[in-house]
């Protein structure tokens, strides 16, 4: 093997690990990492036209490709902080990279700028590290280039291994330097074979048992690439699934198997009869929250309840400790049950009704609008939805395997747009369909000049509700409100894109029809709502709110 | 006393100390403190588009005001931390206030959406608490009732005494309860007495020793309103004045005493052979960086350097601990000097020349830019200035007191048109005068939905220099490089404001006498610059950067 420079080792690294995009802002301290991101043969540098954008999109597409990276300048690099937040909580593997200055810099009496102006110790300067160790599993400063090589591999593995963001920090006179290279030792973390053993053998004498079980499934099992392990063990014992918000489509939504996104009493009816009905319940995967709870209002059978993530693995109320959740989801297809559960849960789950037939002059209500969208998907749609209405009205549709990003736990606002560019980027076969409301769209919607500079064209349906509308339903007031833009004309700033502002159910149909036709640039639909048309969904979920934080205004 | 709500306490406390608007995006941690905020009488909850933008302002309000409050969401509200960091380094007075779980929330084995998804200790979630307190010197959980007040002002004399930010958190069932008052007991720090009588006879004995003094002031004269009192000691003495670029207009820079922003080796040639030339520097309340010495050029004397500041008060290699920095400066008039020094520094300042004649036709360029905006100037303006080639542009205006803004330490590219609105909030009467290049309006343009929401009238100067031109000199690449939006085409999305492209001086001239004529909506000014037109300022500084850093590309 060659020396390398250590810039050009990592992004080797990175381009083997699947990374051919890597997004950020240029700045000072990292120049000389982006000049080598723009002269590697196999990646290219997206500029995007914020920091924290440009962490939404890398997200994004790690989820997507198994990889995403953002590199940032020091100090005003931490406007990256929510998009490494979010993607620490819903396990997305993101590589944040930070120039820094040098140590010779940091050893002079006069500070540096858009640095953080505290005591140094031994020409270190470490905020931006040591708040980014609160949301990453593994970080590095990469200040030896001895151990450059070794650092940079403990780091990428962790966030393989873990599907968690890590940080790497350069001084910007180490990015020439040259490293060893080093051969990966690929360690396998300590695992209890015989918990495993004894944990499936309990799986199943419970399932042996059970009448009615059901299997919870959630991002992990998109995330780890368990989909087909999952499956046969369902179609096998004819075992029903519900999933998560955030695993939505961990499974093709069309299997017959699957009985809808569950939000404990946020959920269709039939839905929540036949989940408190079950016997046995097996929680694969899922993260929980209150929103999948329908604000805790989800029943658990009293017993026979098995949960395993990557964190834990746990039936009733004791745990099986250091039991690999990839081994444990094979294992389910071991265990020799000779048992196929009755099927009995075969109408319950109720897609949205094709084709949609618009009353011509009907002002468009958000049920209706979710009808006509799925009239519209394709295979190759990835719908993508922000945080809102859009969430809830989203979670009914009806989509293929792999065809779902939301940031439905952390939910940070206006995650959607930025999400969209590195989806497209990450899978340039697809095509995103984003759903946002206009609160969520003010805050990146400019992001779209970024889809524009790398021809990218996802379809945007603009749900215009006219303010926070989430919040109504929770506390009504002033703060509620938004300026009202005229978001059609965004096109026209950013020289491409097209943009349509519909009211009627008939032009609705059409602007999606025409949408869904045209390739090479943006498509904008904004859609007049009714400020208090609320989704069915979302009046429950205010209701539910309210009561959980327990007093009321009086 | 009768007893109040913590949130309702919390608001008058922040009332009393100034505050008149409140900063932020409603969530639902945070709501019930919104819906307080606009039931007060006299304070005024502001939407803004986002967290990290409702932190600028309220930064910006804070320095023009003397206290700035941001309110946000728990977890997403995170985006706030650019903000927190920047007023952190930058000493301003910013208070940010987050909504939280309740702790019975909390209590329960299912998570809640926006959490950082850790283990919980007590069930308190302690991840944004512990980020911020990187960032912040006073912090405060409030959720004991009976500890509320108490910590409220606690947290806010930090804030005032230190002008730096801290950090509130409220729980959301906490915000109704009833509080008991609290009586503010002014605790004065520790000073010593003797070190500062010390320091000072050490200062007049070496003033009757000198010859050449100069007194380079900085961002804590203003911060503290120490104004006064320097001028007094520099008038008396005829002690000549530089400042830096923090503390530009700290003085009126029209006062005789003034020589211009000091920033070493990018100094006009004038100016630096003075401060080179002077045997005594008194550098009072000046944070240093990389661009305040010009990268590393600034030449300082042998000996006879005094440096005060809030952190230390230190004479050549000696300290005095514990000195107050407004005692020192007061103290600076008591010296009993009895000297006057030669004032043969009159002629170094040269202010632009007013009045502009522009060539018809000419194209403007980065230098005829500046002294066109000199000439159109008005004394209710503060300019507003972002990072870029407009930074060292605008050092050169020469401005009345207190009438410059630009965060010229930690550099967060895009401050300025969010720090715009936040100073007209501050002060009604004066009116904002951006001055920002386009990668930074990209970045936060559309704030300008809040400046038509609430009637504010920013004059923006956009320098289209066609990409991060502030770069260009250290490292070139395709990086640089940004879409070229219609930026007059704002207006029209946004409902109101006046956008207007000029290429020729006479249109510019034209433009910005119009806009200074036009009150009651935004008028925005797109100058189209040449690409690779930058200020002389700014092509020293690439070179130099390039010096610094140490090693050349080959």
């Amino acid at each position: 093997m060659t020396q390398k420079t250590l810039g050009d080792y990592l992004l080797d690294q990175l381009f083997q690990r699947g990374v051919e995009h890597i997004f950020g802002i240029p700045g000072d301290y990292i120049l000389r990492f982006d000049k080598l991101i723009e002269k590697h043969p196999s990646i290219q540098f997206i500029n995007t036209t914020r920091e924290n954008t440009a962490g939404y999109m890398a997200d994004a597409y790690g989820r997507f490709k198994g990889l995403g990276v953002a590199c940032i300048t020091y100090g005003v690099g931490i406007n990256i902080v929510n998009a490494l937040s979010q993607a620490y909580v819903e396990s997305s593997p993101l590589v944040v990279i930070s120039g820094a200055p040098s140590s010779a810099e940091l050893s002079k009496e006069v500070r540096l700028h858009h640095l953080f102006n505290k005591s140094l110790q031994e020409h270190i300067e470490s905020t931006q590290f040591e708040i980014f160790e609160h949301i990453t599993v593994a970080q590095a400063l990469l200040n030896n280039p001895q151990e450059a090589a070794k650092e940079i591999d403990r780091v990428l593995m962790a966030c393989l291994a873990l599907k968690k963001p890590v940080y790497l920090e350069i001084p910007r006179d180490q990015v020439d330097q040259e490293v060893a290279p080093y051969e990966s030792s690929l360690s396998i973390p300590e695992a209890n074979t015989l918990a495993l053993q004894e944990g499936l053998s309990e799986i199943r004498h419970i399932l042996l048992q059970s009448q009615r079980p059901v299997l919870w499934i959630g991002h992990e099992i998109l995330r780890f690439g368990l989909t087909p392990q999952i499956l046969e063990f369902a179609r096998t014992h004819s075992i029903p699934i519900i999933s998560s918000l955030l695993g939505k489509t961990a499974i093709s939504e069309h299997d017959p198997l699957f009985l809808g996104v569950y939000l404990g009493g946020m959920s269709p009816a039939a839905l929540q009869e036949y989940v408190n009905s079950c016997d046995c319940m097996l929680r694969f995967g899922v993260l929980l929250n209150d929103l999948d709870t329908g604000i805790f209002t989800a029943k658990f059978p009293q017993k026979n309840q098995i949960i395993a993530t990557t964190q834990e693995f746990k039936i009733n109320q004791h745990c099986y400790p250091k039991v690999a959740f990839s081994d444990l989801v094979s294992g389910l297809n071991l265990l020799d049950l000779q048992k196929e559960f009755p099927s009995d849960y075969r109408s319950i789950h109720k897609p949205l009704k094709i084709p949609f037939n618009p009353e011509p002059s009907h002002k468009i209500s958000v049920d209706r609008l979710f009808a006509c969208i799925q009239s519209h998907l394709q295979p190759e749609h990835v719908v993508i939805s922000d945080i809102g209405d859009c969430l809830f009205g989203s979670a009914e549709l009806e989509l293929e395997f792999n065809s779902y990003l939301a940031c439905a736990h952390f939910a940070s606002l206006s995650f959607s747009i930025p999400a969209a560019l590195g989806v497209q980027l990450a899978c340039p076969a697809r095509r995103p369909f984003v759903i946002v409301g206009d609160g969520a769209f003010q805050m990146t919607a400019m992001e779209l000049s970024t889809a524009v500079r790398n021809n990218l064209d996802p379809i945007i349906v603009l749900m215009n509700n006219h303010g926070y509308g989430t919040e109504r339903p929770i506390l009504e007031g002033g703060f509620n409100d938004i300026l009202n833009w005229n978001y059609t004309e965004i096109p026209r700033v950013l020289g491409k894109g097209r943009g349509v502002k519909v009211t009627t159910e008939a032009d609705l149909d059409k602007a999606l029809a025409e949408a869904v036709r045209t390739r090479g640039e943006f498509y904008l639909i904004e859609v007049d709502l009714a400020k208090h048309d609320l989704s069915a969904v979302l009046q429950r979920f205010g209701t539910l709110m309210n009561q959980q934080a327990g007093e009321k205004k009086t």
